[in-house]
Protein backbone atom coordinates (compact mmCIF):
# COMPACT_ATOMS: atom_id res chain seq x y z
CA UNK A 1 0.00 0.00 0.00
CA UNK A 2 1.23 3.24 -1.24
CA UNK A 3 0.04 5.93 1.31
CA UNK A 4 -0.44 9.52 0.09
CA UNK A 5 -0.22 12.16 3.04
CA UNK A 6 -1.89 15.58 2.03
CA UNK A 7 -0.41 18.76 4.04
CA UNK A 8 1.35 22.22 3.87
CA UNK A 9 4.29 21.75 2.56
CA UNK A 10 7.08 24.34 4.46
CA UNK A 11 6.04 23.37 7.98
CA UNK A 12 6.14 20.88 10.47
CA UNK A 13 2.73 21.44 11.93
CA UNK A 14 0.18 18.65 12.49
CA UNK A 15 1.03 16.34 9.60
CA UNK A 16 4.28 15.84 11.52
CA UNK A 17 2.45 13.64 13.56
CA UNK A 18 1.53 11.37 11.09
CA UNK A 19 4.57 11.71 9.30
CA UNK A 20 6.56 10.59 12.04
CA UNK A 21 4.49 7.04 12.38
CA UNK A 22 4.98 6.97 8.26
CA UNK A 23 8.83 7.07 8.65
CA UNK A 24 9.13 5.14 11.60
CA UNK A 25 7.72 2.25 10.03
CA UNK A 26 9.31 2.51 7.05
CA UNK A 27 6.06 2.91 5.73
CA UNK A 28 5.84 3.46 1.56
CA UNK A 29 4.35 6.98 1.09
CA UNK A 30 4.46 10.42 -0.63
CA UNK A 31 4.13 14.14 0.44
CA UNK A 32 2.08 14.95 -1.69
CA UNK A 33 2.00 18.86 -1.45
CA UNK A 34 5.55 18.71 -1.17
CA UNK A 35 6.51 17.08 -4.57
CA UNK A 36 5.64 18.69 -7.87
CA UNK A 37 4.12 17.01 -11.45
CA UNK A 38 1.02 15.55 -12.25
CA UNK A 39 -1.42 15.32 -9.13
CA UNK A 40 1.12 16.57 -6.89
CA UNK A 41 1.58 20.17 -5.35
CA UNK A 42 -0.52 22.40 -3.31
CA UNK A 43 -2.84 22.44 -5.82
CA UNK A 44 -3.66 18.71 -6.20
CA UNK A 45 -4.67 19.12 -2.05
CA UNK A 46 -7.00 21.56 -2.62
CA UNK A 47 -8.19 19.74 -5.26
CA UNK A 48 -9.50 17.26 -2.90
CA UNK A 49 -10.63 19.86 -0.51
CA UNK A 50 -12.87 21.14 -3.00
CA UNK A 51 -16.24 20.69 -1.92
CA UNK A 52 -19.05 19.58 -4.49
CA UNK A 53 -16.99 16.95 -5.82
CA UNK A 54 -19.36 14.32 -4.43
CA UNK A 55 -16.87 12.81 -1.64
CA UNK A 56 -16.39 12.74 1.74
CA UNK A 57 -13.86 15.83 2.15
CA UNK A 58 -12.34 17.03 4.74
CA UNK A 59 -12.38 19.90 6.99
CA UNK A 60 -9.03 20.76 6.90
CA UNK A 61 -5.42 19.23 6.48
CA UNK A 62 -3.96 16.83 7.31
CA UNK A 63 -5.39 13.96 5.39
CA UNK A 64 -4.43 10.48 4.01
CA UNK A 65 -5.35 8.69 0.80
CA UNK A 66 -5.21 5.03 1.99
CA UNK A 67 -6.45 3.07 -1.53
CA UNK A 68 -10.20 4.48 -1.57
CA UNK A 69 -10.39 6.07 1.80
CA UNK A 70 -9.54 9.29 2.31
CA UNK A 71 -9.28 10.10 6.13
CA UNK A 72 -8.54 13.68 7.84
CA UNK A 73 -8.14 14.33 11.74
CA UNK A 74 -4.68 14.17 12.70
CA UNK A 75 -5.51 11.41 15.51
CA UNK A 76 -7.73 9.39 13.75
CA UNK A 77 -5.15 9.33 10.69
CA UNK A 78 -2.80 7.80 13.52
CA UNK A 79 -5.91 5.18 15.02
CA UNK A 80 -5.93 4.23 11.28
CA UNK A 81 -2.35 3.21 10.39
CA UNK A 82 -1.89 2.28 13.79
CA UNK A 83 -2.13 -1.23 13.51
CA UNK A 84 -0.86 -1.34 9.80
CA UNK A 85 2.45 0.14 10.68
CA UNK A 86 3.27 -2.32 13.96
CA UNK A 87 2.11 0.77 15.94
CA UNK A 88 -0.16 -0.14 18.63
CA UNK A 89 -0.69 -3.12 21.06
CA UNK A 90 -3.37 -5.71 19.35
CA UNK A 91 -5.84 -5.50 22.45
CA UNK A 92 -9.05 -3.60 22.00
CA UNK A 93 -8.13 -1.61 25.74
CA UNK A 94 -5.02 -0.55 24.68
CA UNK A 95 -5.93 0.40 21.25
CA UNK A 96 -8.55 2.98 22.75
CA UNK A 97 -6.06 4.18 25.80
CA UNK A 98 -4.01 5.24 23.31
CA UNK A 99 -6.48 6.88 21.01
CA UNK A 100 -7.03 8.54 24.04
CA UNK A 101 -3.48 9.80 24.66
CA UNK A 102 -3.35 10.83 21.35
CA UNK A 103 -6.66 12.62 21.35
CA UNK A 104 -5.21 14.54 24.85
CA UNK A 105 -2.05 15.13 22.63
CA UNK A 106 -4.55 16.92 19.98
CA UNK A 107 -5.82 19.21 22.64
CA UNK A 108 -2.09 20.01 23.85
CA UNK A 109 -1.71 20.94 20.42
CA UNK A 110 -3.98 23.54 20.12
CA UNK A 111 -3.50 25.26 22.89
CA UNK A 112 0.11 24.99 22.10
CA UNK A 113 -1.04 26.56 18.71
CA UNK A 114 -3.00 29.46 20.24
CA UNK A 115 -0.38 30.89 22.23
CA UNK A 116 0.97 32.76 19.47
CA UNK A 117 -2.59 33.26 18.05
CA UNK A 118 -5.12 33.88 21.05
CA UNK A 119 -7.77 36.34 18.99
CA UNK A 120 -8.02 34.91 15.41
CA UNK A 121 -6.19 31.83 13.24
CA UNK A 122 -6.66 34.44 9.79
CA UNK A 123 -4.35 37.34 11.28
CA UNK A 124 -0.96 37.90 12.07
CA UNK A 125 0.98 37.27 15.31
CA UNK A 126 1.76 40.39 15.28
CA UNK A 127 -1.92 41.79 15.20
CA UNK A 128 -2.31 39.87 18.43
CA UNK A 129 1.64 40.26 20.17
CA UNK A 130 -0.25 41.48 23.24
CA UNK A 131 -3.29 38.76 23.63
CA UNK A 132 -0.54 36.28 22.77
CA UNK A 133 1.91 37.14 26.14
CA UNK A 134 -1.14 37.22 28.45
CA UNK A 135 -2.30 33.66 26.93
CA UNK A 136 1.58 32.20 27.00
CA UNK A 137 2.04 33.34 30.28
CA UNK A 138 -0.73 31.75 31.90
CA UNK A 139 -0.27 28.61 29.03
CA UNK A 140 3.78 28.10 30.56
CA UNK A 141 2.28 28.41 34.28
CA UNK A 142 -0.79 26.43 34.08
CA UNK A 143 -1.55 24.67 30.74
CA UNK A 144 2.17 23.23 29.94
CA UNK A 145 2.79 22.01 33.18
CA UNK A 146 -0.47 20.40 33.86
CA UNK A 147 -0.33 18.49 30.47
CA UNK A 148 3.64 17.97 31.07
CA UNK A 149 2.83 16.36 34.76
CA UNK A 150 0.19 13.90 33.19
CA UNK A 151 1.88 12.49 30.25
CA UNK A 152 4.80 11.71 32.97
CA UNK A 153 2.44 9.68 35.73
CA UNK A 154 0.72 7.68 32.44
CA UNK A 155 4.27 7.07 31.47
CA UNK A 156 5.27 6.06 35.44
CA UNK A 157 2.19 4.10 35.72
CA UNK A 158 2.20 2.18 32.37
CA UNK A 159 2.18 -1.50 33.04
CA UNK A 160 4.61 -1.97 30.69
CA UNK A 161 7.12 -0.07 32.21
CA UNK A 162 8.30 3.57 31.49
CA UNK A 163 10.22 2.92 28.46
CA UNK A 164 7.18 3.21 26.32
CA UNK A 165 3.59 4.94 27.37
CA UNK A 166 1.00 1.93 25.88
CA UNK A 167 2.42 -1.35 26.62
CA UNK A 168 5.82 -2.45 26.04
CA UNK A 169 6.81 -1.52 22.67
CA UNK A 170 7.17 1.90 21.05
CA UNK A 171 3.73 3.42 19.62
CA UNK A 172 2.53 6.12 17.34
CA UNK A 173 1.62 7.79 20.89
CA UNK A 174 5.33 7.78 21.57
CA UNK A 175 6.33 9.46 18.30
CA UNK A 176 4.19 12.00 18.82
CA UNK A 177 4.96 12.61 22.51
CA UNK A 178 8.84 13.17 21.09
CA UNK A 179 7.38 15.47 19.05
CA UNK A 180 5.75 17.45 21.77
CA UNK A 181 8.70 17.79 23.57
CA UNK A 182 10.82 18.79 20.70
CA UNK A 183 8.75 21.38 19.95
CA UNK A 184 8.44 22.86 23.50
CA UNK A 185 12.35 22.96 23.35
CA UNK A 186 12.10 25.07 20.10
CA UNK A 187 9.74 27.58 21.62
CA UNK A 188 10.05 27.58 24.83
CA UNK A 189 13.64 27.00 25.84
CA UNK A 190 14.18 28.30 29.09
CA UNK A 191 10.74 26.82 30.62
CA UNK A 192 11.72 23.68 29.48
CA UNK A 193 15.03 23.88 30.75
CA UNK A 194 14.27 25.06 33.88
CA UNK A 195 11.13 22.04 33.92
CA UNK A 196 13.85 19.26 32.68
CA UNK A 197 14.45 17.42 36.28
CA UNK A 198 10.17 17.27 36.88
CA UNK A 199 9.92 15.30 32.97
CA UNK A 200 13.05 13.34 32.78
CA UNK A 201 11.19 10.15 31.75
CA UNK A 202 9.39 12.31 28.76
CA UNK A 203 12.78 13.72 28.51
CA UNK A 204 14.39 10.00 28.23
CA UNK A 205 11.64 8.63 25.92
CA UNK A 206 12.25 11.85 23.57
CA UNK A 207 15.80 10.59 23.45
CA UNK A 208 14.71 7.28 22.74
CA UNK A 209 12.49 7.78 19.89
CA UNK A 210 15.42 10.38 18.39
CA UNK A 211 17.23 7.02 18.26
CA UNK A 212 15.24 4.81 16.34
CA UNK A 213 17.37 4.19 13.31
CA UNK A 214 14.68 4.79 10.98
CA UNK A 215 13.88 8.06 13.15
CA UNK A 216 17.58 8.99 13.58
CA UNK A 217 17.61 8.88 9.22
CA UNK A 218 14.67 10.65 8.82
CA UNK A 219 15.96 13.72 11.47
CA UNK A 220 19.04 14.08 9.35
CA UNK A 221 17.42 13.99 6.34
CA UNK A 222 15.94 16.83 3.73
CA UNK A 223 12.57 15.23 4.60
CA UNK A 224 12.24 16.85 8.03
CA UNK A 225 11.53 20.74 7.83
CA UNK A 226 13.02 22.33 10.49
CA UNK A 227 11.04 23.90 13.29
CA UNK A 228 9.87 27.31 11.36
CA UNK A 229 7.50 30.36 12.87
CA UNK A 230 4.85 29.35 10.22
CA UNK A 231 4.27 26.44 12.24
CA UNK A 232 2.46 24.97 15.76
CA UNK A 233 5.58 25.62 17.31
CA UNK A 234 7.04 28.86 17.13
CA UNK A 235 10.20 30.73 19.06
CA UNK A 236 9.09 33.94 19.67
CA UNK A 237 11.30 35.00 22.85
CA UNK A 238 9.24 37.94 23.82
CA UNK A 239 6.31 35.41 24.52
CA UNK A 240 8.55 33.59 26.88
CA UNK A 241 10.49 36.51 28.33
CA UNK A 242 7.29 37.68 29.52
CA UNK A 243 6.71 35.59 32.38
CA UNK A 244 10.29 34.43 33.36
CA UNK B 1 -24.58 -3.34 30.72
CA UNK B 2 -25.28 0.01 32.71
CA UNK B 3 -23.05 2.67 31.30
CA UNK B 4 -21.03 5.13 34.43
CA UNK B 5 -20.95 8.76 32.69
CA UNK B 6 -18.65 11.08 34.91
CA UNK B 7 -19.11 14.44 34.04
CA UNK B 8 -19.53 17.67 36.05
CA UNK B 9 -23.08 18.23 37.16
CA UNK B 10 -24.72 21.77 36.52
CA UNK B 11 -23.28 22.11 33.17
CA UNK B 12 -24.07 20.82 29.61
CA UNK B 13 -20.60 21.58 28.52
CA UNK B 14 -19.19 18.83 26.63
CA UNK B 15 -20.72 15.64 28.41
CA UNK B 16 -24.35 16.51 27.12
CA UNK B 17 -22.80 14.66 23.68
CA UNK B 18 -22.66 11.93 25.21
CA UNK B 19 -25.75 12.38 26.97
CA UNK B 20 -27.70 12.71 24.12
CA UNK B 21 -26.35 9.45 22.49
CA UNK B 22 -27.45 7.23 25.76
CA UNK B 23 -30.40 9.05 26.28
CA UNK B 24 -31.59 8.70 22.25
CA UNK B 25 -30.59 4.72 22.34
CA UNK B 26 -32.54 4.64 25.57
CA UNK B 27 -29.52 2.79 27.29
CA UNK B 28 -29.14 1.98 30.96
CA UNK B 29 -26.47 4.77 32.57
CA UNK B 30 -25.91 6.28 35.73
CA UNK B 31 -24.83 10.35 35.06
CA UNK B 32 -22.92 9.82 38.16
CA UNK B 33 -21.44 13.10 39.37
CA UNK B 34 -24.84 14.25 39.30
CA UNK B 35 -26.16 11.50 42.28
CA UNK B 36 -25.72 11.24 45.70
CA UNK B 37 -25.05 8.32 47.87
CA UNK B 38 -21.83 5.97 48.00
CA UNK B 39 -19.54 5.81 44.72
CA UNK B 40 -21.70 9.06 43.69
CA UNK B 41 -21.20 12.64 43.24
CA UNK B 42 -18.48 14.98 42.45
CA UNK B 43 -16.13 13.39 44.64
CA UNK B 44 -16.40 9.83 43.09
CA UNK B 45 -15.43 11.40 39.80
CA UNK B 46 -12.31 12.79 40.71
CA UNK B 47 -11.67 9.76 42.57
CA UNK B 48 -11.06 7.96 38.98
CA UNK B 49 -9.31 10.99 38.27
CA UNK B 50 -6.78 10.52 41.22
CA UNK B 51 -2.86 9.45 39.69
CA UNK B 52 -1.08 7.05 41.51
CA UNK B 53 -3.76 4.98 41.55
CA UNK B 54 -1.89 2.63 38.85
CA UNK B 55 -4.79 2.74 36.26
CA UNK B 56 -5.34 4.70 32.82
CA UNK B 57 -6.59 7.62 34.04
CA UNK B 58 -8.43 10.62 31.93
CA UNK B 59 -6.83 13.55 31.58
CA UNK B 60 -10.31 15.46 32.14
CA UNK B 61 -13.87 14.51 32.24
CA UNK B 62 -15.82 13.92 30.59
CA UNK B 63 -15.70 10.15 30.42
CA UNK B 64 -17.55 6.58 30.41
CA UNK B 65 -16.85 3.27 32.80
CA UNK B 66 -18.38 0.62 30.37
CA UNK B 67 -17.71 -2.73 32.50
CA UNK B 68 -13.77 -2.22 33.16
CA UNK B 69 -13.05 0.07 30.89
CA UNK B 70 -12.92 4.03 31.00
CA UNK B 71 -12.61 6.05 28.27
CA UNK B 72 -12.29 9.52 28.21
CA UNK B 73 -12.42 12.11 25.51
CA UNK B 74 -15.77 12.73 23.76
CA UNK B 75 -15.49 11.60 20.57
CA UNK B 76 -13.50 8.61 21.42
CA UNK B 77 -16.72 7.81 23.78
CA UNK B 78 -18.69 7.96 20.96
CA UNK B 79 -16.94 6.41 18.77
CA UNK B 80 -16.92 3.60 21.22
CA UNK B 81 -20.70 3.52 22.24
CA UNK B 82 -21.88 4.20 18.58
CA UNK B 83 -22.10 0.46 16.95
CA UNK B 84 -23.54 -0.45 20.76
CA UNK B 85 -26.37 1.62 20.75
CA UNK B 86 -27.02 1.37 16.72
CA UNK B 87 -26.21 5.39 16.23
CA UNK B 88 -23.39 4.75 13.47
CA UNK B 89 -23.38 2.30 10.20
CA UNK B 90 -21.73 -0.74 9.98
CA UNK B 91 -19.19 -0.09 7.35
CA UNK B 92 -15.96 0.98 8.04
CA UNK B 93 -15.39 3.61 5.71
CA UNK B 94 -18.96 4.85 7.35
CA UNK B 95 -17.46 4.83 11.08
CA UNK B 96 -14.35 6.75 9.92
CA UNK B 97 -15.93 8.95 8.37
CA UNK B 98 -18.39 9.76 11.58
CA UNK B 99 -15.57 9.69 13.65
CA UNK B 100 -13.74 12.24 11.63
CA UNK B 101 -17.25 14.28 11.12
CA UNK B 102 -17.10 14.36 15.00
CA UNK B 103 -13.94 15.72 15.48
CA UNK B 104 -14.36 18.40 13.60
CA UNK B 105 -17.17 19.21 15.66
CA UNK B 106 -14.63 18.37 18.54
CA UNK B 107 -12.74 21.34 17.31
CA UNK B 108 -15.50 23.53 17.01
CA UNK B 109 -16.48 23.41 20.35
CA UNK B 110 -13.38 24.62 21.81
CA UNK B 111 -13.11 27.76 19.60
CA UNK B 112 -17.05 28.28 20.88
CA UNK B 113 -15.62 27.83 24.44
CA UNK B 114 -12.76 30.18 23.52
CA UNK B 115 -15.07 32.99 22.23
CA UNK B 116 -15.23 33.76 26.66
CA UNK B 117 -11.81 32.31 27.66
CA UNK B 118 -9.26 33.75 24.63
CA UNK B 119 -6.62 34.24 27.32
CA UNK B 120 -7.02 31.68 30.24
CA UNK B 121 -9.09 28.65 31.06
CA UNK B 122 -9.05 29.33 34.82
CA UNK B 123 -9.78 32.66 34.85
CA UNK B 124 -12.95 34.50 34.77
CA UNK B 125 -14.87 35.84 31.68
CA UNK B 126 -14.91 39.61 33.10
CA UNK B 127 -11.05 39.33 33.27
CA UNK B 128 -10.64 38.68 29.91
CA UNK B 129 -13.84 40.09 28.11
CA UNK B 130 -11.95 42.73 26.48
CA UNK B 131 -10.19 40.01 24.72
CA UNK B 132 -13.20 38.17 24.38
CA UNK B 133 -14.76 40.67 22.09
CA UNK B 134 -12.24 40.52 19.59
CA UNK B 135 -11.97 36.83 19.55
CA UNK B 136 -15.70 36.79 19.18
CA UNK B 137 -15.36 39.43 16.49
CA UNK B 138 -13.00 36.35 13.95
CA UNK B 139 -15.07 33.87 15.22
CA UNK B 140 -19.02 35.09 14.18
CA UNK B 141 -17.04 36.67 11.04
CA UNK B 142 -14.72 33.41 9.99
CA UNK B 143 -15.08 30.58 11.87
CA UNK B 144 -18.71 30.01 12.58
CA UNK B 145 -20.07 30.24 9.05
CA UNK B 146 -16.65 27.92 7.86
CA UNK B 147 -17.75 25.49 10.03
CA UNK B 148 -21.52 25.75 9.56
CA UNK B 149 -21.46 25.49 5.47
CA UNK B 150 -18.79 22.76 5.80
CA UNK B 151 -21.76 20.81 7.53
CA UNK B 152 -24.45 22.02 5.12
CA UNK B 153 -21.65 20.92 2.57
CA UNK B 154 -21.64 17.23 3.96
CA UNK B 155 -25.03 16.91 4.58
CA UNK B 156 -25.86 18.61 0.80
CA UNK B 157 -23.08 15.37 0.02
CA UNK B 158 -24.36 12.92 2.06
CA UNK B 159 -25.42 9.55 -0.64
CA UNK B 160 -27.95 8.45 1.42
CA UNK B 161 -29.29 11.64 1.86
CA UNK B 162 -30.05 15.26 3.60
CA UNK B 163 -32.10 13.72 6.33
CA UNK B 164 -28.94 12.90 7.99
CA UNK B 165 -25.16 13.27 7.56
CA UNK B 166 -23.88 9.86 7.35
CA UNK B 167 -25.96 7.23 5.84
CA UNK B 168 -29.79 6.64 5.61
CA UNK B 169 -30.21 6.99 9.27
CA UNK B 170 -29.68 9.37 12.42
CA UNK B 171 -26.11 8.79 13.47
CA UNK B 172 -24.28 10.12 17.09
CA UNK B 173 -22.74 12.71 14.87
CA UNK B 174 -26.93 13.88 13.98
CA UNK B 175 -27.51 14.50 17.62
CA UNK B 176 -23.83 16.41 17.84
CA UNK B 177 -25.04 18.42 15.41
CA UNK B 178 -28.87 19.47 16.79
CA UNK B 179 -26.59 20.64 20.25
CA UNK B 180 -24.57 22.88 18.24
CA UNK B 181 -27.46 24.76 16.42
CA UNK B 182 -29.37 24.79 19.81
CA UNK B 183 -25.78 25.73 21.97
CA UNK B 184 -25.05 28.51 18.90
CA UNK B 185 -28.77 29.70 18.47
CA UNK B 186 -28.30 30.11 22.42
CA UNK B 187 -25.48 31.88 22.78
CA UNK B 188 -25.41 34.19 19.32
CA UNK B 189 -29.35 34.42 18.45
CA UNK B 190 -28.86 37.60 16.27
CA UNK B 191 -26.12 36.00 14.29
CA UNK B 192 -27.57 32.69 13.91
CA UNK B 193 -31.04 34.16 13.23
CA UNK B 194 -29.56 36.32 10.30
CA UNK B 195 -27.66 33.44 8.79
CA UNK B 196 -31.05 30.55 9.04
CA UNK B 197 -31.36 30.91 5.15
CA UNK B 198 -27.78 29.14 4.72
CA UNK B 199 -28.36 26.86 7.23
CA UNK B 200 -31.70 25.16 6.46
CA UNK B 201 -30.70 21.78 6.47
CA UNK B 202 -28.67 22.02 9.54
CA UNK B 203 -32.19 23.56 11.12
CA UNK B 204 -34.40 20.89 9.53
CA UNK B 205 -31.70 18.45 10.85
CA UNK B 206 -31.85 20.00 14.31
CA UNK B 207 -36.18 19.71 14.19
CA UNK B 208 -35.79 16.25 13.12
CA UNK B 209 -33.69 15.26 16.06
CA UNK B 210 -35.44 17.23 18.57
CA UNK B 211 -38.35 15.16 17.60
CA UNK B 212 -37.31 12.12 18.30
CA UNK B 213 -38.87 10.59 20.71
CA UNK B 214 -36.39 9.68 23.41
CA UNK B 215 -34.62 13.06 22.81
CA UNK B 216 -37.98 14.95 22.51
CA UNK B 217 -38.79 13.24 25.96
CA UNK B 218 -35.31 13.94 27.40
CA UNK B 219 -35.38 17.14 26.56
CA UNK B 220 -38.28 18.04 28.73
CA UNK B 221 -36.98 16.19 31.34
CA UNK B 222 -34.80 17.33 34.42
CA UNK B 223 -32.28 15.56 32.96
CA UNK B 224 -31.28 17.99 30.60
CA UNK B 225 -29.57 20.67 31.96
CA UNK B 226 -30.76 24.49 30.59
CA UNK B 227 -27.65 26.12 28.91
CA UNK B 228 -25.80 28.83 31.19
CA UNK B 229 -23.33 31.09 31.59
CA UNK B 230 -20.81 28.14 33.19
CA UNK B 231 -21.20 26.16 30.28
CA UNK B 232 -19.15 25.87 26.55
CA UNK B 233 -22.49 27.80 24.97
CA UNK B 234 -22.47 31.02 26.99
CA UNK B 235 -24.94 34.11 26.50
CA UNK B 236 -22.83 37.52 26.41
CA UNK B 237 -24.91 39.76 24.71
CA UNK B 238 -22.12 42.19 24.71
CA UNK B 239 -19.86 39.63 22.59
CA UNK B 240 -21.97 39.53 20.09
CA UNK B 241 -22.80 43.10 19.90
CA UNK B 242 -19.71 43.62 19.69
CA UNK B 243 -19.89 42.71 15.73
CA UNK B 244 -23.65 43.46 14.86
Amino acid sequence: MRYELYYWPGIQGRGEFVRLALEDAGADYVDVARETGPGRGVAAMMGVMKRGSGARVPFAPPFLKAGALCIAQTALILQYLGPRLGLVPKAEAARLWAHQLQLTVTDFVAEIHDTHHPVALGRYYHEQKREAKSRTAHFLSERLPKYLEYFESVLAQNAGGRRWIVGRSATYVDLSLFQLVAGLRYAFPETMKRRRRRHAALAALHDRVADRPRIAAYLASERRIPFNEDGVFRHYPELERGVS
